[in-house]
């Protein structure tokens, strides 16, 4: 037979349980309206403002690159370049490589002459290697990476420039120093710049890669990087070189394309002269060509193939710095 | 009961029966056979053949590409012109827009003079309109147009290099005349070239248009151009004008891409002055250029915003002419 609830036997017990049972709704009915309230809040305020903020957050990631410059007793031209790219257009962070194992970082001397238009992180490594470069450091915020080597100055228009051209061709490692390889007859290549032969294909000249060590890369590179065959970092650390070459084997066998786009600089220096360090760069070592001749063979080997692709694409600024450098007799 | 075929009435129907059976199984047997013996004949002989055809043509048709010449009362600059585009790398086809109303095409001297490199097809039109050349000509079989002004001649060696720019940019017009329009306070636009006020993004200058009349550019923007708002067709027609205007604003609305790539020209000329015609061409006409302003105002209300967007890419050929010509002083 159906008992009402209120005809529960007891009437005290009934009593209390309907205050009990009253309270247990009325407190639901607080969280319920607790929720509703919350809802739109987080529809209309929160939501737009996460949006906000995330745009914010994504259009800088966009919008801007991190440079990581790994340095190595050259600390006088590290200083000397930090002044001069830490204001550069669309810098997010600067991430220095430390590779003077054992020697303090110039922290205290950085803070002192602050404050700096960009967070510089100095990374302090263990063990003096070339590709210490290549790590997926956490502190990498941006989509894109620009690596500078620690005695290169590309001006700021070159690099604005060169940045909005990466942003157009965001796969390819788009920078400033093309350099190419070349089959010979006996199947074994050859490393060079423009003086090496032309590979042949039509008129002038070709460029297979794009040196890193002034370039901008997608940073998802890096973590790429982190994925190779054991064989590559072998290589990179019995040369102490290559890791440039490594990392557009990488590019072009992961886009089916040229690894690089060349932009064509207008004002590049090398300041290598102006260290009072006397330490004058890893490419004076007299077998330094012929290793990296060594290397990509030893990379075809590795990766089992060429996948490296020729282009002749040379890009400029139009109307910059000559407002008529496109100008033709017609 | 169950009554075994073998076992109908009488023994002649049997016979005659099992006789004509017998000849359809082996009827169905020839013809299943048969089937047999074509199907492998199909797919080992006839489909790889088709594919190498299929690939010839297809190859061809993305390989190569197609002139398209509009020429007026300079007959002498067009045969001179056709002696040299005939033979451009890569070309498959000319096709002439013959806008001498009511003349003969030159086509018996151009037999006599014969044979060709390639096959010229001149197509005699009703009325001098300027918009002649933007049809979507049934003889057009490859992918790609080369337009060129009856009055310009380019080298081969940047027709070839421009080329295989396009194929690097197939939705683009990639060509050697880079034009801009500007914005101005009052909203309204102007057209120029690079003595009118850089667009004010950053260093140096911009473009937003690659005039058609020495370009490449996917031949399916001339089936789109058939598709476009009669005030369109309108307003070339009263200008006898702007097609090439139309033809970028038509390309930056299809991609949201700047419409045009510029191809800086190592050897472009303008063989105007060489006419016997005494015709100077259209852009002498004093109000040549006010049109093209006017032009401009007038797509943005047609087609309801300005799609034209700028860019400041310029591509040269790496290592040609000069095999040194991407050096720098590092």
């Amino acid at each position: 037979r159906y008992l009402p609830f209120c005809k529960l036997p007891g009437r005290v017990m009934g009593i209390r349980l309907l205050r009990f049972t009253s309270v247990v709704i009325i407190v639901l009915l607080l969280v319920a309206g607790a929720l509703t309230a919350l809802l739109p809040s987080i529809k209309d305020d929160k939501m737009p403002n996460l949006r906000r903020e995330q745009k914010t957050q994504s259009q800088s990631a966009l919008d801007s690159f991190t440079l990581i410059m790994q340095t190595y007793n050259r600390t006088d031209l590290l200083l000397k370049l930090l002044n001069h790219y830490q204001a550069i257009p669309h810098l997010h962070k600067v991430i220095v490589v430390w590779n003077n194992i054992g020697e303090k970082i110039p922290e205290e001397m950085w803070n002192s002459l602050g404050p700096h238009p960009v967070p510089v992180v100095f990374k302090l490594q263990t063990v003096n290697r070339m590709r210490n470069r290549l790590q997926n450091f956490p502190e990498l915020e941006t989509k894109a990476v620009l690596m500078m080597d620690d005695d290169t100055l590309v001006s700021a228009h070159d690099l604005a420039f060169a940045f909005s051209v990466w942003q157009q061709f965001p796969e390819q490692i788009v920078g400033f120093v093309p350099r190419k390889h070349i089959s010979t007859p006996s199947g074994v290549y050859s490393y060079g710049s423009f003086e090496l032969q032309n590979p042949g294909f039509g008129n002038g000249d070709q460029y297979s890669m794009v040196l890193i060590g002034a370039a901008f890369f997608h940073s998802g590179y890096l973590e790429h990087f982190q994925r190779q065959p054991e064989a590559v970092y072998a290589l990179i650390d019995e040369t102490q070189n290559c890791d440039d070459i490594a990392m557009n084997f990488l590019v072009a066998k992961h886009t089916g394309k040229p690894s690089g786009v060349f932009v064509k600089p207008v004002d590049i220096r090398n300041l290598e002269k102006d260290t009072n360090s006397g330490y004058s760069g890893m490419w004076h070592r007299a077998e330094h060509l012929l290793q990296r001749s060594y290397c990509v063979n030893k990379l075809v080997n590795i990766y089992d193939g060429m996948p490296l692709k020729y282009s002749n694409i040379m890009i400029s600024q139009f109307g910059f710095p000559n407002y008529a450098n496109h100008k033709n007799k017609m």
